[in-house]
């Protein structure tokens, strides 16, 4: 499923997507049909309320895409927001993974999953594979990456990436993500050392491949940059995704030590920062949201000049 | 969504469908294209393969639901089975669902989902609820309950329980899973007292609902017994969903102290156990799986006499 005609991994096809768009944004696409751009309204089609709403998320994404996506290297959709829209949704999921790719974009699939090894199978088919069936094959998501929640333990972990592995894809683990729970369980300090989102950390380093970049990320929650510098020390190959800026209350310029051993290896994701700008610097959607991508694109940039 | 015409929330809804069809047997859903029933290759139709595949796996888990439903009183669509066929996939798993409602099942969709509160809430509509759109609103898939992940803490398990709760539905929260990866992470010691599973267990039953059995469920591997008698204790309210009997090699004889506080408080699931049946017992594949079915749903049943 690799976007590029390069046999390389996804580590390696991240890497010369950065550099040639000389950008690190992660562009967030979680639609929520309340709130959709007007010229996506207006384009909406079908005959269900499904149809039409979804029809409309799949404008509106499109539109995003090609107001900001010149300013990012990786569009992640959300899925959550394509499931509340049943296969109508669906449809609309694959059609904006289409555009993105088309665009020029790596696609992350932001589904946060998780299972016992057969179906953690079905999900790595299911988001960056293929399924075998009695009637042919059946061509997933063909996402380049996507999020896995890594509370099941290695076992469900290894199956996932396997399965994203014999695609060229790549996996990014929750770590210490980027919400006020994840105080909860994550920073839980652990009986003989360290926390459990450092005990996750040190399997993530564990389980990528060989090379400059792993092909296994991880999340890291922006609004936590305290953390960042020891992230780095316990996964000095990982690719991190940073979620949690702008809307979220992070700052991208907290975040240096995550682009230390090259641009690559931070990626900042940002959603609604860039989808609302209008509504806090004026201008129309698509202006002000390229606007804001463009600033978020040099700043990360510039904190990467050592890389 | 309440499958009865009743008010009253999951827990209550669910003991009485115990009472009523005198079984706490879990039906999993999890179809694999290429090990269907022969009779649900027949049934395919459909212009591409995905479509072929998806109307095999509905024909399937109807006939499963047909032969082996009566002796049950939860179905459980795996959704990763479903997701790999695309929108059609999405619709064969409505279809499912709305068959399984039909034959008087509540049905629990397992997605082991996890999300920031926002995106939590976008799979409670997904599942469960309604999504509102400019266009009319869009009904989710109408489960009963679902399955959640606990790793990004206490804000995002609350965003999926509001979100159920106001559809009188239901949360299984990951507490002790039945994969040997769980004790990986899950069976951390933590420093000041206990493991992250006891943590976690401590937090469903607080967030859990008033009365005799409560709304927030926990997923409680059978695979190890050893743990069920503490999980009681921290979680004397609570229904419990026991995954691993049968194929995954835990036994049922082993789950006693799971049903104490009345029988609808321990859910014996099983899937490969019932719907191959056939190829350790001999007979059809659906007369076998009722067999089966049945078989598990006495040895539970005779367990909870105290209940």
């Amino acid at each position: 499923m690799s976007t590029s005609g390069a046999s390389s991994g996804f580590a390696s096809r991240l890497a010369s997507a950065v550099q040639a768009r000389r950008s690190q944004i992660v562009l967030g696409l979680d639609p929520d049909p309340a709130r959709l751009w007007p010229q996506a309204l207006e384009a909406a089609s079908g005959s269900s309320a499904a149809e039409q709403a979804a029809s409309a998320v799949e404008a509106h994404c499109n539109a995003l895409i090609e107001a900001a996506g010149p300013a990012c290297v990786v569009a992640k959709p959300q899925l959550a927001c394509f499931e509340r829209l049943g296969a109508p949704g669906r449809d609309a999921l694959g059609a904006v993974v289409a555009h993105a790719k088309a665009a020029g974009l790596l696609v992350l699939a932001d589904g946060k999953r998780g299972d016992i090894d057969v179906s953690a199978a079905a999900y790595s088919q299911s988001l960056a594979g293929v399924t075998e069936t009695p009637f042919g094959p059946v061509a997933g998501l063909g996402a380049d990456a996507f999020t896995a929640n890594p509370y099941m333990g290695i076992d469900t972990l290894n199956a996932l990436i396997e399965g994203a592995r014999a695609n060229d894809a790549g996996v990014f683990v929750l770590v210490r993500t980027s919400n006020p729970g994840a105080a909860d369980f994550e920073d839980l300090e652990i009986a003989d050392h360290g926390t459990l989102w450092e005990r996750v950390a040190q399997a993530v380093d564990r389980l990528g491949s060989e090379g400059e970049l792993s092909d296994v990320g991880a999340v890291v929650g922006a609004t936590a940059p305290e953390y960042v510098a020891r992230m780095r020390e316990l996964m000095p190959r990982t690719i991190f995704l940073l979620p949690g800026i702008g809307a979220q209350g992070g700052s991208v310029e907290d975040l240096a030590p995550a682009f230390s051993p090259g641009r690559a290896a931070g990626l900042v994701s940002a959603s609604r920062s860039i989808v609302f700008a209008s509504e806090e610097h004026g201008g129309s959607p698509a202006e002000a949201a390229r606007a804001q991508a463009e600033l978020l694109r040099d700043s990360a940039w510039a904190l990467g000049a050592e890389g």
